[in-house]
């Protein structure tokens, strides 16, 4: 297969890239560097970007920025960029690419374990990812020839918390996220939020 | 106690206005008529309801415009008209409110059955739906004050049905469907989705 991979040098995508590559073809796509760039937030960087890479066959995405912050000091702007950005650029993959994607392929979205586990600051982030399992719940159900699409949640990921410098002990390492998405792409499911701790 | 009304002359929230009026004074909100009348897509004509209406001691929301129809059809203008209207109005009624709320006050939104039992359709609808009891889950951990927030998601409306000359034997009457906000006011259960079916 020929498989896009948005967010292709972020940390859960980096990891997505690297195991799929194993056996398909991997066109990597992020904001500033990869095979191709896109900004999440335009529908019209999101048209080139799918006019530029052409035919292909799956296209997952690990992309998206949303804003932390407690409810009483996350601005407009806050919770916009997570709207535009997160929320719309995903679903705008997915309105754009399902005229450029082959027969039978499948869209991977990603949201998080924040949109049924909060924690005081996840507001805008349990919003967003909660409204992206609504939106692929739904969308199955419409996706003409033969196409797929489903929403990876992940939990708090390893190297994102070292990063952090928080306590890491719980996180799932990166590449065991990355098998969620393997299995949305190589599966038959449709329409499902895939939980990445049953790949633990 | 003092309750707020919004969408005070839709389906829903004229039930829920009438059945509240039995123990409460309630103030009707709704966007072209009522005791006071806001616009929902504006953060700025929802901080101006609030400063006229002044003291209260809980708000329920059945207000706010998402668009149906195919994926492929629908527009940007279609998302962003859900996103504006019934989504991020509703989040502004809370961020707004919950600086004029007297203490343990309580907020009760709207969502809908469409959330987690999508049709052909309802991307836009299922996406905004799902989005908010996200936001709710999330939102309740925060409040400070012994303040509370629920969503309500309502099943089809047999009210609703019948306008649309739909089969209405199925449709839930908006006289139980409004049980459920008058459950979430007088409750003390928070950050819950409540499923008005349980009302039936």
């Amino acid at each position: 297969m020929r498989i896009i991979v948005v967010g292709a040098t972020g940390t859960i995508g980096k990891a997505v890239a690297k195991l799929l590559a194993t056996e398909h073809e991997v066109v990597k796509v992020a904001s500033k560097s990869g095979d191709h760039r896109v900004d999440m937030s335009s529908k019209d960087s999101i048209e080139n970007m799918f006019r530029e890479v052409g035919s292909f066959d799956a296209l997952a995405c690990a992309a998206g920025v949303a804003h932390f912050g407690p409810l009483a000091e996350l601005s407009d702007e806050d919770f916009q960029t997570g709207l535009s950005g997160k929320l719309m650029g995903q679903v705008n993959l997915v309105r754009v690419g399902m005229n450029y994607i082959n027969d039978n392929g499948s869209f991977t979205l990603t949201s998080g374990v924040l949109s049924h586990q909060p924690i005081p600051g996840s507001t805008s982030i349990s919003m967003i990812n909660a409204g992206l399992e609504g939106f692929v719940r739904a969308a199955a159900l419409e996706l003409p020839r033969g196409l797929r699409i489903n929403v990876v949640s992940p939990p708090w990921v390893k190297e994102t918390l070292e990063a952090l410098g928080m306590d890491s002990s719980g996180g799932m390492p990166a590449q065991q996220v990355a098998q969620a998405y393997w299995s949305s792409i190589h599966g038959t499911r449709s329409g499902v939020v895939v939980n990445a701790r049953d790949f633990a």
